[in-house]
């Protein structure tokens, strides 16, 4: 009888794991629609498959070593210890023995793997916007390989797996979703690209302006963003890791009150910010405002009050704004906005954890932002340079202009509609 | 041992309520892509914005004030009463107790109050259909302001909130997920709008022909009411209010069969009523004949048997083609059908709770949708009257035929699609 | 007491079903899209009636007499046993017998009858992406009442439902969640119907030359895509059937890691094998091969390990690209490859099984698919033989050239972008 409340507990956290896994891998399809949409019909073919080959390759790469640099255990090629659900029949009463004992985070290995997994290709999503329009195709998914395979596990095993480094995250560097883990990460692997690879054709000119490069198609952008606003759910919700008692399923409930109520923020504020900047209701602002407010809370959404994880959302929204600017003065080209949306705002994230959790501190949140920085840019840059020489990264000029989508993949998006 | 079993309840209704959210909060994106898609693409860029702010506005709104109107206990500018989840630990005993005596409804605030936002947000949907292509965006946004704030929490209060207007509702209004409340109400909304603003140029001639105005992009029609479907699960499914028993497990399960089989219904009624009138399988009526089937089974999704859902749906999906063509014969122009699907047919879903609910009455049901009705028409007319003096609603003749993309938003959906 | 640990065991699977369908509906989406994206622009509004409607009639002809053909129980005309959920209060105590007694499949009747009903519409999508672009409307959707109101229930009951024909089933056919008892079947349907409509106008020419005919609309192909593998966790993952216990949501969290790591391996095989073959990136066949190795995967999901899965799925993705190139050859005209990805691929999953699961035998595979393919195939060719006779199941030359979207819905589906 006992063992059936425990197993009912196992039962539930298992399947609250895999409900939040799915929403972030829908997440997915939120970042491939956003940029799909932000990027012109000449590039979408070639965006698409990037976002589609991503996800694949950051799967199999976290089940081929990544969980094991991020996690240990043994389970190289595997992923977790399984050779098929019958064998975990056998690990029934280990479980059950665990679970009474500790009274926690007791549910399927692979749920948790599978919950895992969809972060990895969520870090590596960041980057494909950035990069976008100009970067040769199989550059970019080799670089996939290099990140979700080694760069992002190392870095996700010093903070989530507990493989301090230089006895570092002692400093108690706080980030409950990874504001700092996978956005700020992914976002420096994505600075670096951008730095490497250099701005599009045409987007600055030579007496210092910056020309706007319109998206193609803005009600995929407005759909992308609505998916990574529910995926978002998954992300931030999951990510309290259990779900099987009064207090956590409070938290879990108060996680995703907070996490709409940052998005909802964030839009409002880039919306009047932009239309006060610009004179306008700039659309592909307000959803990098929700977006950036998404961001801002994951550092700690299950600490602050509704109201101010509202007001976290809106900074995260008013800096966004600021950052897309900044950025286009350094000639930072980034066509889709990732990192500002995932990398200052993440900044201010992980920062804005100060607000509301007494136990984090001004110093292990910098030192480990940094710590996280220069690990994942660091080596970004040296994977990007590597990648340069050996194949190029860059398609040419007039590969360039013609849109990549004919030279990367041979097909167009929109073969009827762009009068070509 | 006993708390286990309470504390397992507990946190299966909160996460039931939470995914249940989720999906009524991703309804926002599902009536984004079917205004944006029945739209002119000049005009979509713009109801994209509005469909995104609505969303942000509304839940901003309810936590502010939305939510202390609607339901009470001291919960203004929180939503709910934490000070983050830690509090909530303190909860534990009171909820545990309260959940032992009754047996029902236990289950995280947090969580209720995510289930319950994502309703308002939902009201709001429904008018920006209907003013599209005409409305200037920022007092579109102001009325979402009110009507997310005020006039829908407060008639919310008066039903499922349970504070009677003149003793009314002792009359027994029965409306499981909202048919009359959300439904009705938020047509209600759109009708005081539309007749403020008037129709669109050129949708009726001199000499009382009626011009189809064709929409942009069909795919993003059918995406949204796919979306709409989907997430009416959790719309009515979420409305049981509670999962933890097997009468009440099934309950929801009846609940999400017989939203499916209204929806399945509503489509091929429409479809074939259609298919005699017009002599063509015409899309956009088979569309709204599945959302006309979903709002019939709201107001009632639990009694009726499978087949009595079918043909409640059927009932609406006919109803919602002549109502479409009644509304252009009295120049009512409602770009998307919404009046129809959600007023007139949410007027058949009210009173096809007699069908079923022998303790629904029909006095109970019409008073309960006069009450509703008249209170949001009467406050809604009046603010998009005082809106219209203070700041206009409607844009120039010319801004209207430039598209308001441009005049509102400053950039268009498909710059490079449509050649201009 | 112990009632309330059954209880909450039945609301679980109960709720366990509800979402996972949920999902497997979403795949209505998935197809949609998919679709959609892959044809041209002018047959685009009558692949997306098609679908909306399939999908309803499915439901429709389900609930009407093929859940009671399927799985018998005296259920014709309702789907199940009910007079809504108030009566099911009666049924509590026969359930709780039950549940007690067996310790497994206690979950609601109706929660069993939503999760059954998406599969049929899942089946049914197959077909409509097959004869796109050529054949009419009406008679698609008579063929759709057939096949999902008599010749898939009638297969699933040999199958899933018990009902063994000649004692075959005997032969212990193992298909977890239906590569071949829906995917194939559904391939089988499509074939049938492509043999008697032949190849769309203008694909194969008269020296033997095969043309491309590209879609109009790559993004949305993706957005179907991701939808599908998404929905797919609900379709595999729903088919543990229980959740309630360790070894069961171990078993359902092994499912969804697999499902993902096939799909993952697919896309990623195919990538690379038309890159060799055409030297670039086909979108079109990484997502071909995204869906192949779902489909590869979904005979058993829950055996391989993970490492294993993610290389079904891999000869999944090679598979589906030489079955593409291979039936062009044979001039089996297929405009979005579902004759490759959920036919060929589908025998591949159901021999699949045997690299994993002691029990299947080579002999039970083969007859079992052979059994399916001859019924399914037989009844559809005669079926669409006696439309063809009856109504015509092919549209005019001067209609096919000029879409079918004109002659059939009366309205294209982006009727300002493409210039006409």
């Amino acid at each position: 009888m006992e063992n059936s409340v425990l197993e009912l507990q196992y039962a539930m956290d298992t399947f609250y794991f895999l409900v939040c896994g799915a929403l972030v891998m829908w997440m997915a399809a939120g970042f491939a629609m956003l940029e799909a949409g932000l990027v012109r019909s000449k590039n979408t073919t070639e965006i698409l498959t990037k976002n589609v080959a991503l996800f694949a390759i950051a799967c199999t790469m976290y089940l081929v070593c990544g969980y094991e640099l991020m996690y240990g255990g043994g389970y190289f090629l595997q992923g977790i210890v399984t050779d098929g659900a019958e064998s975990m029949e056998g690990l029934k009463d280990a479980v059950l023995a665990e679970f009474a004992g500790e009274d926690a985070n007791a549910y399927s290995n692979a749920s948790d793997f599978f919950f895992q997994v969809v972060f990895v290709a969520t870090a590596m999503s960041i980057v494909s916007g950035a990069v976008a329009e100009r970067m040769k195709l199989w550059a970019f998914l080799a670089f996939a390989v290099v990140m979700t395979g080694l760069i992002y596990p190392i870095e996700g095993g010093w903070t989530w797996g507990g493989n301090s480094v230089f006895g570092l995250f002692e400093l108690s560097y706080s980030d409950y979703a990874g504001s700092g883990i996978v956005h700020m990460a992914g976002a420096a692997a994505a600075l670096a690209g951008v730095l490497v690879l250099g701005p599009r054709a045409g987007k600055y000119g030579k007496n210092g302006e910056i020309n706007a490069i319109p998206g193609a198609n803005l009600p995929l952008a407005a759909l992308g963003t609505f998916i990574l606003w529910m995926g978002w759910f998954g992300f931030n919700g999951g990510s309290t890791l259990s779900l099987d008692s009064v207090s956590a399923a409070n938290e879990v409930a108060v996680v995703f009150l907070n996490t709409n109520a940052a998005a909802s923020g964030g839009l409002i504020a880039a919306l009047i910010v932009a239309r006060f900047m610009f004179g306008k209701a700039d659309l592909t602002m307000a959803l990098n405002g929700a977006l950036a407010g998404l961001v801002a809370i994951t550092a700690e959404p299950a600490d602050p009050t509704p109201l101010l994880a509202t007001i976290i959302g809106m900074i995260g929204g008013v800096i966004v704004v600021f950052s897309i600017i900044a950025l286009d003065k350094l000639k930072i080209d980034d066509p889709v906005g990732a990192i500002s949306v995932h990398g200052v705002v993440g900044i201010w994230g992980v920062l804005a954890v100060l607000l509301s959790d007494s136990d984090a501190t001004f110093v292990g949140q910098v030192v480990g932002m940094l710590t996280i920085f220069v690990w994942v840019f660091a080596t970004s840059f040296v994977v990007w340079l590597a990648l340069k020489a050996i194949m190029g990264i860059r398609v040419s000029e007039e590969e360039e202009f013609d849109g990549v989508d004919i030279s990367e993949c041979g097909m167009e998006a929109y073969p009827e509609f762009t009068g070509k």
